[in-house]
């Protein structure tokens, strides 16, 4: 991937009036925050956004989205779950576009405390999930991915292209000055994954019927909100490999 | 209770040079924010503060802390979790007091997304836990708390007053205009926790675990950061409760 990729995005998929866009990476790792994943989906001239993230990545998300869309045109923003690296810059979305947010309903009333929320702009997505749409026409899934870490927490599943947004799920953390947008090869991979999976995920039993879960629809990538994007074989690979994993609580001695 | 406790805090225990003070609610609940309590502890001249919250909490629990302490006097801060409602005013404490802020190792790279946030403030608390003194000699536990419900959580324990600070365990969502700092009966007490534990806490396993580490320690109380407080023969009652409780990924299928 060339440098300017990096801080630029990049096109995941286009056909028709579809596109999913990956939207780059901060240049500088100074800060000290662990790198995250954005998405932005347009479908004909409207948006949804994934997981936008804090304070500090808002001037270069805000710059890349630029590129393909008219922040205005954003009618939605996900948020998977409550952590700082997803939902921080709740105020500053809100401000910047007309897009209604949707978290789980589990934590509409803990977004309050990141500081001054118009919660008529806040819609709570069900234990079960449901669909969010686009006045397009496309519809995204919202698919629970409870106590992966989050108790309240969603993947998100666009139909067109066959993306499986998965959260934290499928996360890496790159070690220092090392990226890849893509997993070339699962092994050579599979370390980075190994040791977030074990202490983030709360139980094998979840991370398997997740799995199952996610297995009933076509998969072209699984994008997460930290590391490398999972497609072709590695789909299945990472599947397979989450689908036996031992993790938190199994291993809860591990950690205290 | 009277009325001006709400917003003044509470002492809740007062030795020699020990003192412990409950810092109050918000007056207004318009906000729609779920509330929460901070704590504060006071050793001889110097001070710990316990989860101070966000944004919008701020003006209060600084207003109430300067009536027991000098704001320079705080040496730590510790956060249990990531949760908005915990942590999210992290750099406006960084600012007002020259305290370090002590969170889990797992969210160290997570809490800069809230914003600038200066590392050498920063103490990580391994996974196993540890002590954590005042330098006029009073010393803190933390005991590790995992997946109840962050993946990174820590409960406090005050060998002197015997308080447990239990962060989100033991947490009550508390009907809209109706407010106890103590638990009288842990009967009537139960419906305003029970939902909010099953749906929040990841296992049965991880709950009872908790509970035999920490019936090792004297409690007198055990102080979450949301409801009310548990003391005399409540503090058994729910920790007998807590320790045969199905929860989460026990009772996963309720939730997808």
């Amino acid at each position: 991937m060339s440098e300017s990729n990096y801080t630029e995005g990049q096109v995941l998929f286009e056909e028709d009036n579809h596109k999913v866009i990956w939207l780059g990476w901060e240049k500088d790792e100074g800060s000290g925050a662990v790198q995250t994943n954005q998405y932005l989906i347009i479908h004909g001239s409207k948006g949804i956004l994934l997981d936008p993230g804090g304070v500090h990545l808002f001037p270069r998300v805000v710059a890349v989205i630029s590129r393909y869309i008219d922040l205005d045109n954003i009618e939605t923003i996900l948020f998977s779950h409550q952590d700082p690296d997803v939902s921080s810059g709740i105020a500053l979305w809100l401000g910047i576009t007309n897009a209604a947010i949707h978290i789980s309903e589990l934590w509409m009333r803990f977004v309050p405390h990141f500081g001054l929320v118009d919660f008529s702009r806040l819609s709570s997505i069900p234990d079960s999930g449901g669909t969010v749409s686009t006045s397009t026409g496309a519809a995204l899934n919202m698919l629970p991915a409870h106590y992966l870490h989050s108790p309240g927490n969603f993947s998100f599943y666009d139909p067109v292209s066959g993306i499986l947004f998965s959260s934290d799920i499928g996360g890496a953390v790159f070690p220092k000055d090392t990226h890849y947008l893509f997993v070339d090869d699962f092994k050579t991979h599979l370390p980075i994954i190994e040791g977030f999976h074990q202490r983030l995920m709360t139980s094998g039993k979840v991370c398997k019927d997740w799995v199952e879960r996610m297995r009933k629809n076509r998969i072209s990538m699984i994008a997460p909100q930290h590391g490398a994007i999972f497609k072709d074989k590695a789909v299945d690979e990472f599947l397979d490999w989450l689908s036996n994993l031992q993790c938190g609580s199994d291993i809860l001695s591990n950690f205290t």
